[in-house]
């Protein structure tokens, strides 16, 4: 596949950390939420073996944050997502599918409970901003919204433990999966969450005060020499190995979270108030007719830029592929694909079209196995 | 400066037509709506002179649409705009500032009235849909919003004219500006527009029937062959000439259409009932503090990748740069940049850095003369 430059414009941000990033050897750009966000630093399977070893730091400032604050926020809030936020406590991380009254996904965002009347809605890649303000000014809520000044920095990886400890103490390496708590680094308090876009560990850094998350950046680089700490980010093969979903990629406003095997965070039992919520009653009882399932393929190099189509042995359309990448761990190419009913079943086996060749696979559960 | 690859993925979506653009020689891409817009072709310099010259063709399917459909589309789409639609017709195109109740601009898309109860809202990049249907759920707007499947073909120069002609015949030049009829292409019924994002004059093809519109694509550079036909896209040198704006690099949420230049979009002095009115009259009697003005920089290369600061000769902030690039018409660089009062005079001398060197500058009116 040939390689395209990006061009950059005030239109596509830069982070505080672009510049630091750029002299450390970042390849390649994707555009998160009108911002860049590093998506190589060389080659990928050298950053996933490093990153399922190692410690790295990652800038994911393009997860950006909406903010929503006052008397109503916790209604707003609630009347945006499917999961049930009515015994969600402070100082807690929230994964929370945002719908759209047909259900549609809008969003996948990771909601932090700063206080009884102030959330983050920690976005995936789509404007909730406007949704929440839309539907604030429709209902007349007594709220502020805003997108604060916030750039995430992920450090990530088996060893990402050892070197915060280093900075923060051992009271970070307490903090519960999903917890935050407020840690001081050269005279700011940062949010730092027990979370992070990998299955390899680590933590989240909400840096509101730029200085001293630029100060904290070098800290994280210098003390981790002995750590053999690297740049990095969101790593695409870790990603689909670790089956984690990819809002725009594998999930979009097509979708309902029940295709999508979000169940557990969809809480139609509740008393609740959310939008949808009529939708995915009707939907629940009439029962899906795609669902997000594992594929794997036997080929070693795939690029996934779009949807591709995925066959039957009798050239039925049985399904689509959305993200796909070569696994060094199973040793083919793995991938996340929408399959209709009734073609959804494990060891389901399909064909599909790369690069004009046709080759077999398999349909099998996420997380993979 | 270095350049960056972009990485391609289902989320940054591509068009009907990236692959014929790849064969025809696109080098870089911006990211638009969350989608592929081609940003160059070679040099931005012969592009701009061929542009000028003769006619292109370009892939702007990122100006994403949303429609707005029903019996209270016209309350909503009212409701997001700043200009007075009460006397607008079916068949015409609207440039429209779409802002929130704070004023903010949200976006600025031109809006086709399709029917009374019909509309296209043709946006620049930011999910306007997502305003739309909180603002529709949030009013209980008896309305259906949605993205239709249509992906623009842009064709910009002075000679598209007489390409156009060739295909669909005398008609289509008589078409007004910012006009719209419907025109015919093998089988297939084309909204064509007199419009397009450059100043060269041409036309935007909403295409919705997709095998159509490649076949016109082709075709398009078939009878173009003795007009010099090229592909191309929105030329940064050529916008900035013709002080076009592009929301996220010369405007966002945190300006108001007032210190844009965009008054006359502004119709506060009228029955119609929009968001952020009350504020709006708010800023007009007190007086906007900040303007966007047309800037001329004593060098001949810059590349503005963020807003870059704009000083006194006292070392007094004074505003800064947001978009720039070197104009061969004019013979040095030029820009749109957000001046502080009261340093918003034609004529007002400043200073700004680039790449460590401190260059000379005056602020000048918009358009530049």
């Amino acid at each position: 596949m040939k390689n395209y430059f990006i061009a950059k414009s005030r239109r596509i941000r830069s982070t505080p950390y672009t510049s630091r990033i750029e002299n450390q050897g970042v390849t390649a750009y994707s555009v998160y939420n009108h911002m860049l966000l590093p998506a190589a630093f060389g080659s990928l399977e050298d950053s996933y073996n490093h990153l399922k070893e190692h410690v790295q730091v990652w800038d994911v400032a393009g997860e950006r944050q909406v903010e929503v604050f006052g008397k109503d926020s916790a209604k707003l809030v609630q009347l945006m997502t499917c999961r049930d936020l009515s015994k969600s406590k402070v100082g807690r991380c929230y994964y929370c599918p945002i719908i759209d009254d047909k259900a549609g996904l809008i969003n996948d965002p990771v909601i932090l409970k700063l206080d009884e009347e102030r959330w983050w809605i920690s976005i995936a890649d789509s404007d909730v901003i406007l949704f929440a303000k839309g539907l604030a000014i429709g209902n007349k809520f007594d709220v502020k919204i805003f997108e604060p000044n916030v750039d995430i920095l992920a450090v990530q990886g088996p060893k990402s433990f050892k070197l915060m400890e280093k900075i923060f103490g051992k009271k970070i390496t307490e903090m519960k999966f999903f917890g935050f708590d407020y840690f001081e680094f050269s005279g700011a308090k940062h949010l730092i969450a027990r979370s992070g876009w990998s299955k390899q560990g680590g933590y989240e850094i909400y840096v509101e005060n730029t200085k001293s998350g630029l100060a904290l950046y070098d800290k994280l680089f210098e003390l981790g020499k002995e750590f053999n700490v690297k740049p990095g980010c969101p790593n695409l093969i870790e990603r689909i190995e670790s089956a984690l979903l990819s809002y725009g990629n594998d999930i979009d406003n097509n979708d309902n979270p029940l295709e999508c095997g979000l169940d557990k965070y969809v809480n139609l039992d509740t008393e609740v108030n959310f939008l949808g919520k009529e939708k995915l009653n009707e939907i629940r009882k009439q029962g899906i007719k795609r669902k997000l399932m594992g594929v794997k393929i036997e080929t070693k190099t795939i690029n996934v830029a779009k949807s591709i189509k995925i066959f039957d042995e009798k050239n039925n359309e049985i399904g689509e592929l959305r993200s796909g990448v070569y696994s060094p761990h199973f040793g083919h190419v793995i991938g996340i694909a929408m399959m209709l009913k009734p073609y959804w079943n494990k060891s389901q086996s399909f064909k599909i079209e790369l690069n004009g060749k046709s080759f077999d696979g398999k349909v099998c559960d996420l997380p993979f196995i």
